[in-house]
Formats: C-alpha cells, structure tokens, sequence
C-alpha cells in the first residue's frame, strides 16, 4: 500500500478585487484565496487535495501553518490513514503546543480544515468514490466514530447520535434515487455583490429567475437608502413568491441589527445573515427574538462545534450556515450536523468563495440521504465564481447541485491554474499589478 | 518627532519542557515562547517592545503574521501614533482580508496583542511614564476613547463608559498612594505544575506561604486519585485559612467537570479554573450553577472582548482571567474591564508564560486605581520564571506586586537573551538537542 511522502501548502489567489465580485459591507476587497494543500504518496496516481478559503492577505499564514499541522501525516501508510480517519483527526488535533494558539480556531483551525480535507479526499479516492458516497455508505456506528464529539457530551452523547442516524439508515438509497433525479436546491449570491450597480442588480436577478432560482440573496448594510432601493429592485424582478435572503455581514452591534433589519422588513426577507459578531451567541439569540418572523442566519465565520453547540442551545439561529473550509472538515462538521438535527435546525451550508461550492455539495448531499432525511427549509449557497480552475467543478441545473460522481471531495484545482495564481511567484502577479501585495 | 522605521519580529522559545515547569493537564510539553515585536524608530534611543505569548510551535507563524499587522506602522510618525492610539488600533484591525482568518482570534488576534503591545509600550516611553501611569493620567473621556467597544453597546455605551470611570477619578491618587506602600497583591502558581513531585510540591506550598503569599494553585484534571492526593498535602501545608485554587486548563465536558469537582469539594477551592472549552459560555454557566460556592474563573484562553461580555451576561464566571497577550492590547483589555466594573465580576488577570507577570501588573494597579477601586477577591496570578530575560523585571514583595517606575510597559527582553534563545539560530538551540522543533 502507499505510503504518504509529503504534504505540501501552496499559496493561490485570485485577483476578485478587480471586479468586486464578492464585496460586501464588510470585505469591501477580497481577493479569493486558497491555502492549497496536496497530499502526496509514493504512488503517483494516488494524491489528497484539500484547501481552506481566505479573501487574499495572510493567506501565506495560513500555508505556513498548514505544512506544520500536516508534518505528522509524513511517512504513515495510506492504508493505515483511511481505516482510522478519527486517528488522524484527533492525532493532528492533539499537537498542545498549536492548540495554544487557538484552540480550534483562527488560524491554526483554519490550516486543520485544509489539511483533513485533503485527507478526506485522498480516503474517497482510495475508495473510489465520490465523498458523499463515502460518507452514506458507512454505518451509523462509523460515523459516529469519526466525528468530533468532543465539548459537546452535555447536549450529545455517543448513543444519541448513533441512534439519529440509525433512524434514516434503512431509507438512505431512497434518498440517493432521489436525489440523482432532482438534484440538491441551491441559491444564487452572484446576483448581489454591494459593489454592482443598480442595472447590473437588475439583470444578475433576471438572470436567476430565469436559471430556475427560487432564492436570492442580497449583501445589505453599508447604506440603508441604498438597501432599500436594491431590495425594491429585487423584490420587483423575482416576485412575491420567492424567497428573498439578505446579509450584513457582521457590520452591526445588536441594537443597530435590531433597528436596521426592522427597516427592512416591508421585503420579507427569509433571512437576516450575519447580523452581528460571529462570536455573539447571546446577541444572535436578542435579534432572533427581536425580528421574528424574519429568521437569523450565521455560520461562515461559526469557529468551532462548540460555538455552534451553543447557538442550538441558546436557539439563536434559524438556519445554520457551516463553512466546510473553517470547521476542521468532515470529523467536526459532522457534530454539527448531528447536534443541528437534534435542535431541529437546517443546515443550510456557506458557499462561494475558491472552491466552497465543490466540497459543500457533497455535504448537503449526505446530510438529506443519513442525517436529517427532509429538504424543507434547506438550500445550499451556490456562487458562479472561479469554479474553472478546478479539476472536477459542481454543476448546478435548474437551481440544483447535481450529484457529484468522480471519486473523492472535488477538491483539486487545475494544476495550470495553481501555476499561474501562486502568489506572488505564479504568471498572472509576477506579470499583474496585483492588488493584493502585503 | 521621530518616524517609525521598522516593525520587526523574533521567534524566541525557552526550552521549559526540559524541566516540566509549565506542565498542566492539556499542556504537557511547552516551551514559553514569545512572538517579539520591536518598533523601531529613526531615533535610536527609542523602540516599542511587545509580544504575544505561545508554548513553542507555531511560534513562528504567530512572527509571520505579526510583521504583516505592523507593515502599516511603518512610516507614521511617532507624534501621530501616540497621538491617537484608539485610530492606530482600529486602523490596524481595519484590514478586512487579515480579518476573514478570525475574526478577533487565533493567531491574527495574538499578533495584532502583539504589535500593539508594542505600541503602548512605545506610547508609554514617549510619555516617560510606566504603563500603568500613563493610563491613570488619561481622563474618562480619553480612556474611553482608546477602548474598543464595538459589538458591546448592548451591554456597555460609550456614556455608561464614561460615567463608571469618572466616579473613581476624583480619589485615583489615594488609591496610588497606597498601592505605593502595599503593592497589588498576588498568588503563585509556581508550586503546582502537573508534573512536579509530592515532594516538591510540599517544599513548593511551604516556601509559597513562607514568603507571604495567602493564595495557592494547583493543576488538576489529569487523574482523579492524584489529584486529591495533592490537594490534601497542599491543604496540609498552607492551613485552612489560605487559599487553594485548581486548574484543569479545559481538559473536562461539562458533565464531567461538574462531577470532578465535586469530588474535590472537601478541600473548599476558592476556584475551579478552565473547567472546560473556554468558548463554551453556556457550559461555564451550568459549571457554575453546579459547583458552588466553588468559584469559576476562566480567560486566559478567552479570545475577544465579545466572548468575555457573553460570559457576563450569561452569569457564567465569578473570576475573569484576562490575558494581556491574547486580547488585542489595552484598547481591548480596557472595554473588558468596564464591563467586568459593569456585572460586578472580579477581574484576576492569567500571567507566568514569558513576561505575562511584566505585563499585568500594570493592568492590575490601573483597574484599582481608576477602575474598580476595590481590592476585594481580586489576587493577579504571578509564577517566578524566566524574568531573568527582562530588562525591567516585576518585582513581587510579601505576596505581592510592586509599583514599576521605569518608562513602558516592562516588556523589553535583554539583547542577549533574545540572541540566544531565537528559535533555530541562536546559540542555544543551534547548540542544544531543542525540543521544539516542528
């Protein structure tokens, strides 16, 4: 069997600034950014790839940390790696001198996010499967062991969550048919970037309506006069009937949430995203009570399974919006999704970004077939941004993620693309004025 | 007035996991390390020297990022810079693509404490007055400026700041004076470490109450029958009246630390310190509700402001162990404090490490004199290791803290010391076996 001989972090970014694809009330200039992390073995056909996401400085940081986090992997047999992929996790985890810096987060969470990502790639292809596929065809027992239960046993114990997914167990390739006809419903971000203009607001909407969207989403809260008059724009293009989502972004202290999304109301929007700080459990839960009907959502920036443990318990969100790229990967966004289907809450994951969109696909894709078995109230972000510099991109059909069928977590980026984007060595920011120079 | 020309960092780690000082049940192996800033300006006889505190690997990733968070220093004028040291701190924290690797924590929020601890200590040395000084020479107003208090104004406003500070301020000399003849009192945790003998223990808990001190802390959480065993010498040596303090450093669920600790009740701990995941603000509360009257402290891994207001609000703790190393410097550290002045939570801030102690004894003499004008159940941890490599070291008297006089906020490291121990090119891990390396 293969034995891994390195683990190797490249620094990739792409130029989004440019175009303000991605600005937001916050992240005004983001250039989208991958710490790149290949797994190679003594096989050449056989490599893990895996990334975290950043918007473009410090995303050096973040290779540095991510070498050092996968050193260990180093020399261990791949055989050895994918019949223990709760070993691995908590092996990588236990490093006490890194987990000063956060624990299990910033940083440091975010390098063991690309890291055992990279390792669920590599078990999938060692598989031969597509991850999703991987994941719904291990037992509910398997599951549990490779998940991160670790904090969470005043609201989850082993037993509980193996009997959650023991439910579903028997209906699970029911689910798969399913899906393979329909596909998993996404919505579309592309459409309201806070640097567009009104015109292209306009015809980015049209645009969705007519690709078979039934959900828009709208980045609000740097100007409440512009707010009002882009949700007035898109209210007019998609309708009464569909869904209309909006998102801050973290700009507002809870009182200024309270008063700005009440401002707002009259668009019935489904979702106020990101109100406040990602950190504000006790915050989310005071919007949440303050502007019902209009639901709270957050989780791209949701450190950890223990502040998600915490926003169930408090009951301060509606939806829950995991990042694939921030939590430590498969073993921890699992608890969360276990925790969240014992609160009830959908999950409704992060996308967008490098290469979101491809891991998140698989994730939503388990979580209907094992663990919460319904698509009421769920839909998975989808942004039509970058997904050409990957080897095997989602496809989104008629407002849906069709399932993935190549083996592993569609995590590989085009090597010609790695090449040009290497930051700052890479053809396109020797040859550009980049934007993003530190 | 001078420029800022440089701002510079070291990787520099002590080799303690040689002689297991440090040890604790989740840290068994660190070696105190310090991410060293030094802003250097075009007037030689004057830098700013700060740091932020790891255990060893990952030192250098938390160096990495410090130097990219200091890049827009270089260049301001040293007038403009302590001139307004609020707009410095926010225009720092400003950087929206350094942002997205937190927000607020892990290592970009270690080194943002880092470089502005440097600042302060820059400020404080224009000044020619100890950090402490400085800040007791500041008016409510201008205190209040400089202090961070966005995301808070749901518990804490910018006039309700104010108002709490301007009640002491009439009496702040008083309350100087007589720090000057008792000093700010203290407790070591240098008797306790996890891995030191019965024997040493004894002779530890015996030297501590032999010079004055009426507080001791022990580690605990790793097993059950040792941990009791140690208990009982400590409570042996130090008498019934003193106080005895535990440590698990978050090594527990919550369940099992609600259990734990009441198998150790029988010594009456004044607190159980980390009991769990510092991010688990719900978790401490259910700690605290019940273990007592056995105290809850934590803080030294809390990550930001927003976490420590939740911990307020949700009841959670009765000891708030700040850290000046991990919260982004005295802009953060300020609005921490009103708001533990607000609930009526003692602040006993978490030191030892590499120069912590240096630090917070300034913060301590200042939440007296201006902040909370009370001494009561307020004791600053202290631990009798490495201030050899301090150019103006604390001095501890009787148990207690005595008032620094030099200029700055005691946080530059002597030359040699920093040569030596750069981490891998000084002469003492170019020349020893080092156990830090990654």
């Amino acid at each position: 069997m293969a034995r891994i001989v390195s683990v190797q972090a490249t620094d990739v970014r792409f130029p989004t600034s440019l175009t303000q694809d991605g600005s937001d009330a916050m992240n005004k200039d983001g250039d989208y950014s991958a710490a790149y992390v290949v797994i190679r073995t003594d096989d050449p056909a056989l490599s893990g790839y895996g990334f975290t996401f950043t918007i473009g400085r410090g995303n050096d940081v973040c290779v540095l940390a991510a070498e050092q986090r996968g050193l260990p992997l180093v020399g261990m047999s791949v055989e050895e790696v994918v019949a223990d992929l709760g070993g691995v996790y908590r092996h990588l985890k236990s490093d006490s001198q890194l987990r000063w810096l956060g624990p299990e987060k910033g940083v440091e969470h975010l390098a063991m996010a690309a890291v055992m990502n990279a390792v669920w790639d590599l078990a999938a292809r060692v598989a031969g499967k597509p991850l999703w596929r991987l994941l719904v065809d291990m037992t509910p027992e398997e599951l549990v062991d490779v998940a991160d239960l670790s904090y969470l046993s005043d609201v989850l114990t082993r037993d509980e969550a193996v009997a959650l997914l023991a439910e579903l167990a028997p209906t699970r390739e029911a689910r798969v048919a399913e899906l393979a006809e329909t596909g998993y419903p996404c919505y579309t971000t592309s459409a309201g970037w806070l640097g567009y203009s009104d015109d292209k607001l306009r015809r980015l909407c049209q645009e969705a309506v007519d690709a078979g969207y039934r959900h828009v989403k709208l980045k609000v809260g740097a100007n409440l006069d512009d707010d009002i008059r882009r949700l007035r724009i898109a209210r007019e293009v998609i309708g009464d009937d569909a869904q209309l989502m909006i998102d801050a972004n973290q700009v507002w202290d809870v009182p200024q949430a309270i008063e700005w999304v009440g401002a707002l109301a009259e668009f019935r929007p489904l979702w106020i995203e990101e109100p406040t700080s990602p950190d504000d459990v006790l915050g989310h839960a005071a919007v949440r009570r303050a502007v019902a009907p209009i639901g709270v959502a957050t989780g791209e920036h949701g450190m950890n399974r223990v502040l998600f443990k915490q926003m169930f318990q408090a009951g301060a969100i509606d939806y829950c919006q995991l990042d694939a790229a921030r939590l430590a990967s498969v073993n921890e966004i699992l608890a969360v999704y276990l925790m969240a289907r014992k609160f009830g809450v959908p999950v409704c994951p992060h996308a967008g970004g490098v290469g979101l969109c491809e891991l998140v696909q698989h994730l939503s894709i388990f979580d209907y077939v094992a663990v919460s078995g319904t698509l009421e109230d769920r839909v998975t972000e989808y942004v039509d941004h970058l997904h050409e510099h990957f080897v095997d991109p989602c496809v989104v059909e008629n407002g849906a993620y069709t399932l993935p069928s190549r083996p592993g977590y569609s995590a590989e980026m085009r090597a010609d693309s790695v090449a040009a984007h290497t930051y700052p060595t890479g053809a396109y920011w020797a040859g550009a004025a980049g934007s993003s120079g530190a």
